[in-house]
């Protein structure tokens, strides 16, 4: 394969970027099109099936799926509203193949866009009447943050809408923490920058919106000791934590060509997109195929205030706002320890032009602890494998919040998707008295809300394993009966485990109780020592459903909340389960749908032994605590595929054992007060 | 406080050992004791708390608790059988202040007599012909593993009695991994080492035990290539894992005085004992009180194959085996990397004299990725704190079986408990076909059956949530009603968090689908922000209670099994959740019991704004995987304790942000591809 050209599963360079820019500009004849996303269509499973074995097995690889890439344009209809098109550009010959006006959809968050409404916000006569009525202290900044508008069944028009929410920034410093100070006004911004509607917050449990008309209460204006997070706002840190190095002198176990990485038996390819940001692609462990696909598909977060507007607070963070476009740039030695490899992405810029993202992902290694150990209490003989994992990390910015997402590669076959909640809870005011709850919040300062809210993933899994014909097995360990006569159980001990085979798409829940497993597992491919179908399984995150009403538009719009595990029948482009446009969506358009509308017109087809896809929902029921405030201790949600039969062993066993002449620890002796008692 | 007077908290010097075990031996005339315990009895709470109050406050400290001793020693009774002793030894006045014999009752397991009942057996007339009958290959050396038995129905007798399991040593090497050769023989050997009664243990799953009587089936002998674990017996292992080493140019963090550990604002003791090892006291966070003490009080690991005789392997490794007599000894690089303080601890020697357990406990940081982080997205100011956690690790081999524990101490005050499993499988042999099935097992090896088997821990929380009058709340998170006129829920997305406050001892289990959350709170201090009282909650690990039936032994002995949280009064030396004695314990003797007597009693006492004690019990339904052979990659099992509104906002917020200049992280730029497509 020549160095030069991409392989199938590479995002779209930066010439391909501005390539297929160019060709579809004239399909827009003298309007100018605002380029939303130019990306790599991925290639058809089809297409790529014999031409990763041809890759894997050492085969000519003949010719490449052609390189096509897929457009959002944004360009204005008569009336200056908003119309956009999906297009397919085919990169082979340089043509549109495909151009579709997406009527009544709306692309991601412009952020060009929300910064103009923010503007127009501030601008407006009302708004600032009214914010006159709020008597803030001389000092205070008002800063409008604004918000996709989430369906509430009161305002469902086809055009944008943005609300926008009122904080001030106390300190005179642009990095002061503006959401300690939450005022009580609101105000909807239509697609044309006008203010459509003001909304005075409600800020008692009892009390409604537009209720409060009284000034601002000053009593609120805390302390900024407490509310920030800056080191340029804060007393000096601790000076006790020591530093902490990792060297590796030899450096790091991975080898890079271009977005392939191979660590330790792994083989994978890294993609990145504007909204999904890192997906892996052909994930093999020893030669073997195990996953073709594995990516974090959407997530929901969803606020529990009961009161309006608050219903509108409800971000789809990769649908409306991009989990690729949000990605930080990282930085050595703060976002990253080790030895570390750093990946770069292109997203493109209004005018088609490549918009180069620098640093979005990064790679290295990290020691976690004991991989196996054995001592033989015979010989008192021990033998110790540490374990090192290979981290892909990317970290994304959604207004207040920050998610890192890191995927950990073992040296046993097992891979671990983590992700860690941190940033700054998005607030409301309150004008509660000490002895007042408010159900659905937690007062992390005075006169700041903490609202409850649920943070609900989507990670999606196309599981390839030993091949593309899979299938999805749900196993249980149950007690045998006991004193039952046909059951041979003397003792009452025995349990068994059962497996139920899944014929048709559908939804699943988790059950510890049961010890319910799902799995992934190749029919046709029988583990020689253990006699039964090679596999992996998830090791799920247990978290509570989506708490919304199934009537509300919150649950209609985000379906894959109402199921851990989910399983469908392989889709080339199918990576959307809240839908491919989430912006305003009115709900309908999720993977429960999707698999209502095959079973009603009689599409489904089985999903036994076929190529599946498995989708997890996991997150947390988020009801803040005050040590999230100012900012989070990063809380950990941890997900897990691991082999079950699938080899013929630990697949870490050839692993080294640990030696102090490779690790280099230190003993600590220091400390040690002379004559105390120095034993346990 | 002088340094050479151990604190109240301090296991036993062996200076103090010694000494109680010379005053005990008087009382046994001219009988020779056998000394199995001689360790700390800790002092009453009611001892111990004023005297806290001195210390932390910095008060004169008056006079420390007396020093006492737990003693157990077996003696010979008049018809040879063991007779065991429990008594106190008051050290400040070296007198024997309580001495009891505990008719019925054994001590843990002693390996002396083990290793004589192995020998007893291999050297029995019946075993040798039975072992003839085997047909043997010539090169292999017969194993006996001697297990305690575990009560069954079928044989309670009081004296003890063990069961004893056969393998066969293929290699002649004595790390040779004989599990992956069961035999088809058992044996039970009595107290006074006769073989009492011999099985052939069932190999197929329709066969019962003694129908067996073939010779030992040669094809069983497979390759030692897939089961072997140890270095010297495996083909070189792989090179590619380059070597990764910490380095803390400051040296650690932490500062050891004694037993006494101060990190990063937490302050507590370690204590440690034969039976459950690593022990913590008194564990403060900047200055504020926590917790009382946490340990591991137990764990039973029942295998499910409900054949005879295989209801006998139910291990107590705490009560019946001990984690302290157990603990490994650890090895610098090895075990810990990093800059590692290790702890001794001393047991004693049957004779009574102290035995020193060398470095049984590690200590040492680990960075542990990102803390906090938040990129003002206006400013796009990035700020994020690496989190530097405390481990504290102790590691047990139990037969075939490793435990790695350790707590986690974290700068955002949270505790993580982290178990590894690791270590090898037990097996029995089996002899089906290739398309046979059992499904109380999987095949790891030819002729190697791993049987399902359940692993619970019991992890004991003594919480002192500024101070020792805490409560238990159950917390839920609830949709609120939709379209229901009295309540205000328009948009139906609602949802609130109901708590119940624990009134009486109990047991409950959890409930992911109602995001039910078990919390530890003083309801006399409450958060002068957030109005509630301070508390911290668990977060617990989600798995499957005991799956046998609850009137079998199994469950009649183990009744932590049932609940996955229990609460119950403090009450002083209740530190086991299955009974003090679980050596062939006839069960009744656990949490439930002891509810249920106080409750009958009419003793039971509330337990809202008391002094109480949280038992959470984990684990997992162990069903192996052929990737656990040889040698299982650790499974790793979590519990937290996190502060809920205890503090005033997020206690890591003062560490520094992570700098470069201190982390010295080194950027990856080699293995690029010239030309090759670079970019994600």
């Amino acid at each position: 394969m020549a160095a030069a050209s991409p392989h199938p599963f590479d995002p779209l360079t930066p010439e391909e970027i501005s390539r297929a820019s160019k060709i579809v500009k004239p399909h827009f004849g003298s309007q100018v099109p605002n380029f939303r996303v130019v990306t790599l269509l991925e290639p058809s499973k089809k297409q790529m099936i014999p031409y990763l074995e041809a890759e894997h097995g050492g085969q000519p690889l003949g010719k490449a799926p052609d390189r096509c890439a897929r457009i959002e344009v944004i360009v204005k209809g008569s009336r200056g509203e908003n119309q956009l098109f999906e297009l397919i550009v085919d990169l082979g010959s340089d043509r549109v193949v495909h151009k579709q006006h997406q009527n009544g959809k709306h692309s991601y968050i412009d952020s060009d866009y929300m910064q103009a409404v923010e503007r127009a916000c501030l601008a407006d006569k009302n708004i600032q009447a009214e914010i006159g009525t709020l008597k803030l202290p001389p000092e205070a900044t008002v800063v409008v943050e604004s918000w996709a508008y989430a369906t509430d069944g009161l305002n469902d028009m086809t055009e944008r809408l943005t609300m926008c929410w009122f904080y001030m920034r106390l300190l005179n410093n642009p990095d002061a923490n503006y959401y300690a100070y939450p005022l009580d006004l609101c105000a909807e911004v239509s697609e044309t920058l006008q203010v459509t509607k003001t909304y005075r917050l409600p800020t008692k449990p009892s009390e409604r919106v537009n209720q409060g008309k009284k000034p601002y209460d000053r009593r609120k204006v805390h302390s900024t000791v407490t509310s920030e997070y800056h080191p340029d706002l804060r007393p000096s840190p601790r000076t006790t934590t020591k530093p902490y190095q990792v060297v590796q002198p030899d450096g790091p176990s991975f080898q890079v060509e271009g977005n392939h990485l191979a660590w330790e038996k792994w083989s994978f390819r890294i993609g990145f997109n504007y909204r999904e940001g890192l997906t892996l692609h052909d994930i093999r462990y020893d030669g073997r195929s195990l996953f073709y696909r594995l990516s974090l598909s959407e997530m929901f977060v969803p606020y529990g205030d009961p009161r309006e507007p608050f219903a509108r607070k409800a971000a789809f963070d990769l649908g409306n706002d991009g989990a690729g476009i949000n990605a930080n740039n990282l930085q050595l030695g703060c976002d990253c320890l080790g030895n570390i490899k750093y990946f770069d992405a292109h997203h493109n810029m209004p005018s088609g032009e490549p918009l180069k993202l620098p640093n979005v992902v990064c790679c290295h290694e990290q020691d976690d602890g004991i991989l196996w150990k054995h001592t033989n209490f015979r010989t008192k003989s021990p033998v110790v494998a540490r374990s090192r994992i290979l981290v892909l990390q990317t970290i994304i910015t959604v207004s207040n919040y920050e998610y890192i997402f890191a995927w950990h590669f073992g040296q046993d076959a097992s891979i671990l998707y983590e992700i860690r909640a941190t940033g700054i809870l998005s607030t409301v005011p309150t004008d509660i008295d000490v002895e007042e709850r408010i159900p659905y919040g937690t007062v992390v300062a005075p006169g700041v809300l903490a609202p409850y809210h649920q943070h609900l993933f989507s990670l999606r899994i196309d599981p390839a394993i030993d091949g593309h014909k899979n299938s999805l097995v749900v196993e249980e360990s149950s007690a045998l009966p006991f004193n039952d006569p046909s059951v041979h159980n003397p003792f009452g001990i025995g349990y068994i485990t059962e497996q139920k085979i899944i014929e048709e798409e559908g939804g699943f829940d988790l059950d510890f109780t049961k010890n319910r497993t799902f799995k992934f597992v190749n029919e046709n491919k029988i583990n020689p020592i253990t006699g039964t179908p090679v596999g992996f399984k998830l090791t799920p995150f247990y978290s509570q459903k989506l708490l919304s009403h199934p009537s509300s538009f919150h649950a209609k719009r985000s379906e894959f909340g109402d199921h851990a595990v989910w399983v469908t029948r392989h889709q080339d482009g199918d990576h959307f389960p809240a839908g491919k446009y989430t912006m305003q969506s009115m709900g309908g358009d999720g993977l429960a749908s999707a698999i209502a509308r095959r079973k009603e017109t009689g599409t489904a087809e089985s999903i036994r032994d076929q190529d599946i896809v498995v989708w997890h929902t996991f997150g947390s029921t988020h009801n803040p605590r005050i040590e999230d405030w100012p900012v989070m201790p990063s809380e950990k949600l941890t997900v897990g595929l691991k082999p079950v039969n699938f080899f013929s062993g630990n697949p870490g066993l050839d692993v080294a054992p640990s030696t102090q002449e490779a690790n280099k620890s230190v003993l600590y002796t220091g400390d040690e007060t002379e004559g105390a008692c120095c034993t346990v």
